[in-house]
């Protein structure tokens, strides 16, 4: 990959542990009901209802927390109480405040690319809170800024390409999802790297043999070096 | 003011009307409650509840649901119906869904300006929620991006001229807000013009004769063409 000018690192379970906490976040919740429903039941409730106020919500913690309320409230047809309530507020509000855990290579990779490439974070989410993980990680130096995408289609990739004035072809997407990371950014002509990672939200995942010659996988994050000399 | 090259406008009241609605959804709120506290007590209580939660949750409308469904926790102790949380959801939900009612003289204001500066919209909120406004508001053709910013202080500011890169003589931000669209601007010393709009959240509400070279407040947004002629 020669003439790279913009890096774009998707942030969650990219730069850093994220989608583990939400686990975590998510398994309370359904312990706390069930008494209504077996676990797994409550899960499939609750990403139905993630879902359906996807396009309303967008991505992000606090409408992961609306949609646990909105759970209870159907899970339990309205007979929950009102601690239940308060626990679900409890959850989001913990994984607000959850200390930020880089992965491996991350600091090394960026501290080797900075001053080549101009390098942003590209991320869904909150601004806010995506700004406070960058904040408490140390890794704000190494980046321009930080882009908040509402999504990950091809669309806002087109606009994101605008904005930072940045050609498809001088442009490398790095990020731990097939689908939001990499093929609609292969689609418009860019480049991508895959860094896979243990944990997927299955909103994410897709079925996907990518062969492409804007694209590679690497097994962790430090590989991305040897790539971009090639 | 002369020399000006890139103009940011605010977006809720100064180009669409927005607090009247947060209003609305205020008094509906607090009128659910009023069996347990008088109307401005309620409205109070759930002022303090939204500052204490703005450094977690930042603005918009889900940070103002999640600190409803939170004060109806508090004021009720516990003893509400959850038929109310419902409720305060589904408040929410219709402000997300309202339609976009532009302000006087934006489209003009727009449409002459197009071409001679780069406008951005730079606001406080939730991304999804802007960008989903301003396509309804079908002002998109005008904009280069939104400018999505967890809040509107100096550091702030600095933080988007450099993303702009842009020095703060070029720079130019119209906005309703005193507080946060016209002070910190002046402050690094960018340009800013006030047009000021009939409601206020209290959060924004300053004291403030301002007198500085860089400043004029305007009573409509189509006097910002005869400024930029001086």
């Amino acid at each position: 990959m020669t003439n790279i000018k913009v890096i774009a690192f998707d942030a969650d379970d990219t730069l850093w542990v994220n989608e583990p906490y939400f686990r975590e976040a998510e398994d309370k919740f359904c312990a706390l009901l069930e008494d209504y429903l077996p676990l797994h039941s409550v899960a499939a409730a609750l990403f139905k209802i993630e879902i359906r106020n996807l396009p309303l919500y967008g991505y992000g913690i606090k409408g992961f927390m609306l949609s646990m309320i909105e759970t209870i409230l159907e899970v339990t047809e309205g007979t929950a109480s009102l601690e239940m309530i308060s626990k679900a507020i409890e959850f989001g509000k913990e994984q607000l405040n959850k200390p930020i855990e880089l992965l491996n290579g991350v600091e090394t990779v960026l501290d080797a690319l900075k001053g080549e490439y101009r390098l942003v974070v590209a991320t869904k989410g909150d601004l806010l809170d995506q700004e406070r993980k960058l904040q408490k990680s140390g890794l704000e130096k190494y980046f321009h800024h930080i882009e908040i995408m509402s999504d990950k289609q091809e669309k806002d990739y087109l606009k994101l390409l605008k904005h930072l004035d940045c050609k498809p072809e001088d442009f490398l997407m790095i990020g731990n999802s097939l689908k939001s990371d990499v093929l609609p950014v292969l689609q418009i002509g860019g480049n991508a790297v895959h860094v896979p990672y243990h944990t997927t939200w299955a909103h994410e995942v897709v079925e996907n043999n990518v062969a492409h010659d804007n694209f590679s996988a690497i097994a962790s994050i430090d590989e991305i070096l040897a790539i971009l000399k090639k």
